[in-house]
């Protein structure tokens, strides 16, 4: 068992995009899936499965699809870049050139992880109010977040993408997915081309944390 | 910093709902609020925000919101047990305990993180499918499992609720949340009455994952 303290992994966690095909032995892939098992859920019902794509064929059809969508995507995301101020656009057209590269490669990452999810497990609470509705995801995106800190440890680069459920009934039908069963979150796994994992950039507590109220900062 | 090693922090991360009133140190809190902001997002933006509520009449006032949703809940959640087998009928009914006593003491736990999102910052690539929207909480739920890891790390009890989305107007106003700002979570954190933090019972590998196409179990 790879063995990382708990703040170094999530304060080193990256969205590694650039995967080498090479295969990941079966005893990581079950700690890193039981690692998402151990996630909390609503009623402790697990409302989610897990397919682990290796098989070439599929996984090749799951990037197809992938590229059709990601690809028109990013072109709409990168023209809004250009009205940014030059630091913040630089760090984002490096995020954009990553995304571009896993929207040709998709299907060559040696594992696809296909997070499915079974709306009556769900116990939707914001269903009823007058915006879009986020709360189904909370049994479902702590086994994602789980399985990416396991694949931190494991030194696998991961990324959660959401893309592939623009076109789900198509990757229902590679995957022999059942209804009602929906899609969350594909995630491609392998060992990273370059060099992975390491510092992130992210916005501080001082900006993302209020006191009591909305708007007093957490100081 | 309290250390532990990351698969540890997971697999004895546990609803700890049982919370002493004793105030958490700023420092504490200032950690376990960072490990939320290192978590991933779509396209890195981040579209939440935490609200830690320390103000005993705030507190108190949620507490109020949270008994009124949580007790006629938990009551039609009792009255599903009685049809099952015994000792899955024991461990659900000391969770609906757990559960009772929680939604009578939200409002005395020292510390309430309240989680908001703003929908512009979510791309829910599955809007236009015909079952309920889930992905939108994929910006946002990573960032409360790591504030959860964080507090398992730190000795604190803790538990996802989702149960004041219900009365997300009344929480609005308590906590002067501007439009178009939504709540996803609300996470009583304090230092835990009994043991806290523990193993768990989660479904085996076996059962979560498949391999390369649905019912195919991963071995």
């Amino acid at each position: 068992m790879a063995t990382i303290e708990l703040y170094e992994a999530m304060r080193t966690l990256r969205a590694v995009r650039r995967l080498r095909p090479d295969p990941i032995p079966d005893d990581v892939l079950r700690r890193i899936l039981e690692a998402a098992t151990w996630a909390p859920s609503g009623g402790n019902r697990q409302p989610w499965r897990v397919i682990v794509v290796k098989d070439p064929v599929r996984k090749q059809r799951l990037g197809e699809l992938y590229r059709k969508v990601a690809v028109p995507f990013l072109h709409s995301y990168a023209e809004q870049l250009v009205a940014l101020p030059e630091g913040e656009r630089i760090k984002r057209e490096k995020m954009l050139r990553s995304g571009l590269y896993l929207a040709e490669h998709l299907g060559e990452a040696p594992v696809l992880c296909v997070f499915c999810f079974h709306p009556d497990g769900l116990a939707v609470t914001d269903a009823k109010l007058d915006r879009v509705s986020v709360v189904g995801g909370g049994s479902i995106y702590p086994a994602v977040q789980n399985l990416l800190l396991a694949c931190r440890a494991e030194g696998l680069g991961c990324v959660l993408t959401t893309l592939l459920c623009m076109v789900e009934p198509e990757v229902r039908e590679v995957l022999a997915i059942p209804q009602p069963w929906g899609t969350a979150a594909v995630v491609p796994i392998g060992y990273p081309q370059l060099r992975g994992h390491g510092p992130i950039s992210r916005r501080p507590v001082e900006e993302m944390a209020f006191v009591d109220s909305w708007g007093q900062p957490f100081a």
